[in-house]
């Protein structure tokens, strides 16, 4: 019997891009908002979803630096379980509901990338990088206080696509009056049989499910973003018109299961 | 309406990870035959496949530099048309059919992940090398000549999954004699909803179609080839036991079709 | 008038690969004791350096995740400003004085590389991972906190050339007595020109001078380290025989000097 | 004793970045012409350096797939030794003759980092492509042919710093009409400690010598080229105004020896 939850299936299942669930992460954030051409935004959403109550193109550009590890200690291999990731986040409704949904991602990690997939996250290949908060004393630690300076950055193929920087000015009390929306992804992979390329096999609208989720140590300060036109990519439709504050902040949670909200597929 | 053959679908689809077919490719090519411990690679078969006629485990270990394109010059954007591979072929039957089936590969292009996937080949990230050969002269050539010698060697994450060494000895003048088995592989994709993690979202075994198929230049020589057992991986497990002839050749096709040739899921 | 500390110098001194001192580093570090064969030990050291006190071939093999700053906020950068380093600490005497020697480094950004040269640590690249230890409560965390497992691991040219892991069992108070060496390191560059390549243009002995040294929150444990054999590479001819404590700390200081132990070319 | 030309010396001088020459040579080469601002060419000569004869600020920017080895088939090792290069020749003048200068150089690959050094090219690690010339037939393929299609790029720190692309028009005979002044580079290597970091250890006009030149396979066409003004890079300033032929070619030498033109520390 084939072992794996993901390709490549092998007898011991040791291969495999990821195992079964819990996916457990924990990481580091800065998070950008912003305001993006709301017909722009629009056009993203996938069949069902609507622009968000105020239709006014609200997004966060986020950029994560994650650790990841399931039951047995796979975090002492850092090798494969830390990676990093940018990604964005537009404000939209579904049915009703205030959600964001994802329209890019990008990740340095093939077994994030393949989680990602199977969730419907839609990830590409990318290198991120965020300034970090290191604990002893040097004008080089960028500490958790007022006035601290962090920059991000992404890019890929040689090709910058997005780089902030923020300024912290205040301590978050209650994170959830900035980040309480759920996230909605697209699951979805297509078919390659000639004749059946216009008809994915999976097309799924998904609710991404984050068991224990932890907010940490949230700072608001002000912030720059700048997401260039590059060719061959268009993430640039949606960048900032206008931007807002500026985040950093710690978050943890675990992944067991994903919701299905809508089967595109009839 | 939101374009792309892949993800991240998009207003204009330029950020898609691949466009529809045709997908042309051209590449150099080093080829290791081998052997490995038949029960390991009949284990790791799919069902309906069967060991090849005479059940010794013979394998083939490869190495690609690839070119790649579609209609409109994208081989002019080397960082991102260019991709190297490594993977194993194993020599199995389908209904009797011989073929050849692929248990493990590698790339280090996102777009040819996401392709392989698409097709059955379960990619993974790796950092793939082979000795390649110039035109102007110098000890650096390695020409394509009697007692030309070539390594490659594949990794992921930092650890070495597999080096190979050929001395070219003679040209070949019919590829066939050598690469006459359609390859076989497993299109899958997971579901993560709790409940149906045991139950893919799509299981098939699929043959892959290589349109306008080119073998040229092949050479054949003599061949080492080490695959060590690492921490996380089991390739090492269809280990080679007994090495045989090592191949240089180019090769091309295009795709775009594929053909399924089992659904398991009932 | 061109500017720059390193090359390339131009024109606003923008492109240098570093620019003069004071460089501010902070950094997280996994350092992992342990002895090698003396005599091993003993062959690497330059001239005028002998065995340390007891000769028994003690050293550390270090992991340390930095971030480099000048006067400018450059940690905002993100992308240049971060590094990865492994490198090894051998014990030995220089005129009676207990020093360090570092006779193998690995880094992953060439201004590091740069920099390293000019005070002469031996640089080369690499890929270089620790486990991280984050905020958010999380199987994925790494606390620094009794019975927590860290693990590290360096690799080049796909080939993995030290793989550690620790457990932490208990906070150290003072740092200075695990840490009390400097470091020595032999500051090279050879000559080109025929009839000259085997005498080098530059050859020192030099102590690096660590500004404003924080080390903080030191913990020690059990550890394991392993160094196998590569082609390619010595570093393993002074593998660990025997393994001791592992310590995770954190640790910043500045660079706006370098002294000069002795001058090899007379 | 000691072993290696560069650091790491070792026991054996298996781990030294580089070994005793004769360094071996052979790769595909594509070469754009163009003309920068006269002012910002002259201003990064070094001293006695003149602009050209006619002072129009003639460039080549050229792109490098590169083999090395030496008497060992180390080709045999390609994750080892292969490497990219990007760089800019500026045409000037040395007491009278001709020749180019090298003010800036991008390579992925540690050994000819260092070996850059040691010859005096500025060299600093990028990621570098050019579309490659394939045997096997296919769309894939970008044959030596008249209107095939040849692109490149160069990026550092997730930065494009260079897009070029080419169509080739016609064969060159004699490869001497085009590329006929010999290379100038400086020899620099600083020192750290304080109260000199104004005054280099190393500080050299030097001349690269290439031994057994061979320029096959020339193609001359029209061109593109883009360097975009980056944070921290000054390789725009001497951007091109003007762009002429673009040019496609394999090339080999050999590295034996380098001639000493100007000793700048008295």
């Amino acid at each position: 019997m084939l072992k794996g939850f993901m390709v490549p299936l092998s007898t011991q299942g040791k291969s495999a891009l990821t195992w079964l669930p819990p996916w457990h992460y924990s990481g580091d954030c800065i998070a950008i908002e912003y305001w993006a051409d709301p017909a722009a935004v629009a056009a993203l959403l996938p069949p069902g979803m609507t622009p968000a109550e105020n239709a006014r193109g609200r997004a966060f550009f986020w950029f994560l630096d994650w650790q990841f590890t399931g039951s047995n200690d796979e975090l002492t291999d850092p090798a494969r379980y830390q990676y990093r990731e940018a990604l964005v986040l537009v404000e939209a409704l579904f049915e009703g509901m205030p959600v964001n949904y994802c329209p890019h991602i990008l990740v340095d990690n093939d077994a994030a990338l393949a989680r990602g997939w199977a969730q419907g996250f839609p990830k590409k290949l990318g290198s991120i990088y965020q300034t970090r908060s290191f604990s002893a004393p040097s004008p080089a630690v960028a500490p958790l206080a007022k006035g601290s300076r962090f920059g991000a950055s992404a890019a890929a193929h040689g090709e910058r696509l997005a780089t902030a920087r923020i300024q912290l000015e205040e301590k978050i009390a209650n994170p959830l009056t900035v980040f309480n929306r759920p996230t909605t992804i697209r699951r979805y992979f297509p078919q390659l049989t000639a004749g059946h390329q216009d008809r994915p096999a999976v097309d799924e609208l998904t609710l991404s499910l984050t068991d224990n989720l932890a907010i940490v140590d949230v700072w608001a300060g002000s912030a720059e973003l700048a997401t260039p036109q590059v060719q061959g990519e268009d993430m640039h439709l949606i960048a900032p018109l206008r931007v807002g504050r500026g985040y950093r902040l710690s978050m943890a949670y675990s992944v067991t299961d994903l919701r299905i909200l809508k089967n595109y597929i009839v």
